[in-house]
């Protein structure tokens, strides 16, 4: 089942609506949200049987499925991104990087798939394509196991990141707080059962990323997926519970090249998920980074197809505003 | 007007209710939850004018005011606390942490204010008691004027923190996460206008905490806090919106003492609002820590009292639990 959240007046949390699988139709739950149905633990077959009759649906019109999650835990679960980020600046990568996930607490508010960014560029504004999975009540010390069985929906993230501002901040030791603004969501999340190539832990497939209507990222996110969602469920979940509509996101999606670094997609590679991974591979290879970071005007696309080549979760689609 | 959220059956926001000053009665507003009321910026007269009929309000019936914020971020406003962290693993503190808060984002889902501590005591189970806001919508880049214009409520929370996950976690860049589990509100949140000691920016008045019944911690709130709410409020928008129904702490109340330190309340001094801090003060005086963290059984009472003795917010009352 495809589901997706639209304006419903003052609520904020949205209405639910059931989409068909080609994106093109909806129909509306009375009275419902998201997160009412996840709080209730609702089967699909009774959202289903609640359905109003079908309307057109319009991605750009819809809110992210979650605009207010319980939780937003996003993890680092491509290590060679991390690698990446680490050789380019010539420091070693723990070895615990392959065993310990690296995660972060992450703003529980997200944006519409088609709101603007609207940062500074000078605070060095990038993208980061990212799978999330959103979660059923997950008690406190779960396994891995219990932790891929409570994973209800799956969608597409943006987790917008100011480059600039990272070192800085990191370096105060508390984690990311003005560095990672709100994260933007696919206009769609869908359930496992009805979700091509999801294996329970990992979603298969080619992550598309375009920038400025070109190709810049087709990396699979089944591949190179060090810890897979179960994982990452049972890390956020080990010292407390999570709430039903808690979202955990896999960090950037990063397949290793040859050489670890992979080429861009116009030399015939699968290129990257965020400007900073093609910058330290510019790095790595020619000593300097040659992609700019984003400026007003610049459009992102994030989305993903099925074997025929239809939308799954339909497309992040962002521009970058004029700020301030 | 003091608030409350009383449970609602499936509604996890819980109900409203309006508590007299004295705390021993209700009136609950039908079909609202304080998120619904921040939504909508509903003006208190607006509240009243559909509250129902008096009952009897037991604060250990409540849940946290807001079971889920739309954020969380945590100031560590009262710089003392940080330099005395510092200072008791021999480190100098950064001068630019008198100038430009620390922040970490944290989980935006509260416990009860009764709700039982559940951890392994070999985590290093601490309370941090702390004052807390609760904003109305905050536009990106807000003012720290403009920042404080924007609390519509203030209340107590423990951020509940694991002493001994916290250097390995931090050690790995991304903040706190295991590290940080879910923290706890006050039953009660009171508007601006009806809260003796507040002065717009700060609170003023002993933040009250007892361990097992002794008088742990009476630091003054409004004292030694180097950055106001107004100034955190700013800091946290800087870089994205707020979305009504934000959180946002003060980090450890701490009070400096002659040298710094302060002394424990059974020697006259204010105390401490965390036994970390207690147990930093044992180790720059007598070389080691003395007094051990939280094990099953104990119990914290965190609590604010007006010039009449009268309770404000209510307590915080958590006991801790074997676990696991």
């Amino acid at each position: 089942m495809k589901l997706a959240s639209l304006p419903d007046g003052s609520n904020r949390d949205g209405r639910l609506v059931i989409v068909t699988d080609d994106l093109t139709t909806c129909r509306p739950i009375e009275g419902l949200s998201m997160i009412a149905m996840l709080d209730a633990a609702m089967p699909p077959d009774r959202v289903a049987a609640r359905a109003g009759p079908p309307q057109p649906f319009d991605p750009a019109s819809a809110l992210a499925p979650l605009p207010r999650a319980a939780q937003f835990l996003d993890g680092s679960a491509y290590v060679n991104h991390v690698d990446l980020v680490r050789r380019a600046r010539g420091a070693e990568m723990p070895a615990r990087f392959w065993t310990d996930p690296l995660m972060y607490q992450g703003a529980s508010q997200f944006l519409a798939p088609h709101a603007p960014i609207t940062g500074d560029p000078a605070w060095g504004l990038d993208l980061e394509a990212e799978i999330a999975v959103i979660t059923a009540d997950v008690p406190q010390g779960v396994t891995p196991d219990d932790g891929a069985a409570a994973i209800r929906l799956v969608m597409l993230l943006n987790d917008i990141s100011l480059r600039h501002l990272i070192p800085d901040e990191l370096s105060k030791g508390f984690g990311f707080v003005q560095s990672k603004p709100l994260s933007a969501c696919s206009p769609v999340a869908v359930t496992p059962d009805a979700l091509p190539g999801w294996d329970g832990r990992k979603l298969h497939g080619a992550l598309k990323v375009d920038l400025g209507g070109q190709p810049f990222g087709r990396a699979d996110a089944g591949r190179d997926m060090t810890f897979d969602f179960g994982q990452l469920v049972a890390h956020a979940a080990h010292t407390r519970p999570l709430a039903a509509g808690t979202v955990i996101g896999s960090g950037t999606v990063s397949n290793r090249g040859g050489d670890g670094s992979g080429d861009p997609v116009a030399r015939g590679g699968c290129g990257y998920s965020c400007i900073a991974e093609q910058r330290m591979v510019e790095t790595i290879r020619d000593g300097a980074p040659a992609t700019p970071f984003l400026h007003p005007g610049d459009r992102i696309r994030i989305w993903m197809e099925d074997a025929t080549g239809q939308s799954i979760f339909g497309a992040i689609e962002q521009t970058v505003a004029a700020w301030p």
